[in-house]
């Protein structure tokens, strides 16, 4: 293995074992699924704590799953890379009973600038929402 | 009073009340703090369960918030008024202490589509994110 | 051939002769290489005119090439569909001698709104810029 | 003049001299109005060949030259700053003959990624769009 795979492959388990004590993760009930270089798969189960006024799911919760998705993405290749900009689609909308799921692929990995970009569908494959993001190393070295 | 103030005053009632009983305010223990035509604010005291695991606030909780004071005041000039896209610049970082205000402001209100300005500060002022969005009214007729 | 077929035919050969007179596809010396429902693909080959105080291919330029692809690709579904928001990620510079290809994707279809991804790259594939948009259909009939 | 003014007071002057003799501002017939640390102020004059193929001034003409006072507005505070991200509402038309000016303030500089903040009205300072965007300095010692 090489000194560079064994940079990423001790990266990814330090965040996997960051995941599992996570106090974000357990408040909003957001599970990670998969975590390679540059993806980042996340899950989590909708509530009814989690309905508006309108009687529809909260936005922001939407928005809190592909987040999270995008935090261990980004994540994944360069750590801490913090989000400095997040835009989302609203797609389509999820009922109370879906089980969503995040993803994230980092499109680009720069020193100084990464982009990402976030699906959210729900337990049928339906698509929900489309996010893209911007986040900075905080550490300008690649892992 | 006109007909127009009166439903004007009549859908401002009406939020508040919805407001009063909203699943996810309480889960999210977000308060509305002014509602009036355009424009809403919206507190959270942040609490440890919103940490990351970089040991920063999440940006979800943010966009949460955000995304809440965009949902008021939206609502506040056509309601049912969903939101379709939702663009956040994160500024700084909050602190787990912090107390947080959310600010919307509608910039443009249309038959077809509205857009809104939203800022993020905390209890000293300090701007912790802005943010923008845009919503398609339901029913179109403005209230 | 149905009536829906027929309507979508009409549309697109509309278009294909609009897009031969088009001022600003002239002004900036932009071809319209495909179009067909819910895609559209434009070229537009760099200038020296395009360079910005920076020496750098001007960001606007970028975006009126991802913009007009996303112009023909909302219209191709619904017309007229009017841009109302729209979001780039700038991931490599450009080379004032590249010809630049832009492509959008209707991601969604509806009534009231409709969403758009476009990527820019240039001759050889390379990934330039990835933008997403929001249109609203002036006329709330699905050709 | 202490010595960060003075460098503050170069690189202004620096901009506006490049300013006399930018490609893009000349193809574009964009004016640069007022340049300040942290903001500036663009005007350019609407023409017949901007109109695209649905009769309406082309959204790509309306994003370069809020683009052109974001260039300005963030190289300002620290030079070269590039754009990553930049994302816009409209919020009217605007006519043939409308002379436009954008406006960049600077929300936020920092070492590793500057937010700014656009608008564009007409000559009636009529609100055209409002634009949001990202720039990462590229040498990393402020101005």
């Amino acid at each position: 293995m090489s000194g560079q795979e064994n940079s990423v492959s001790k990266n990814l388990a330090n965040l996997k074992a960051k995941a599992e004590d996570e106090p974000i993760a357990s408040f909003l009930d957001m599970r990670l699924l998969e975590l390679s270089e540059g993806y980042a798969r996340v899950a989590m189960k909708l509530k009814p704590e989690y309905i508006n006024f309108n009687g529809m799911v909260f936005g922001g919760i939407i928005m809190s799953l592909a987040d999270q998705a995008f935090a261990y993405g980004t994540n994944s290749v360069i750590s801490p890379n913090v989000a400095s900009q997040f835009n989302i689609h609203f797609v389509a909308t999820a009922g109370v009973d879906d089980e969503l799921i995040a993803e994230c692929r980092v499109v680009r990995v720069g020193r100084r600038v990464c982009i990402s970009e976030m699906t959210v569908t729900n337990q049928n494959g339906k698509l929900i929402a489309k996010a893209t993001g911007t986040t900075i190393p905080l550490v300008q070295n690649q892992v």
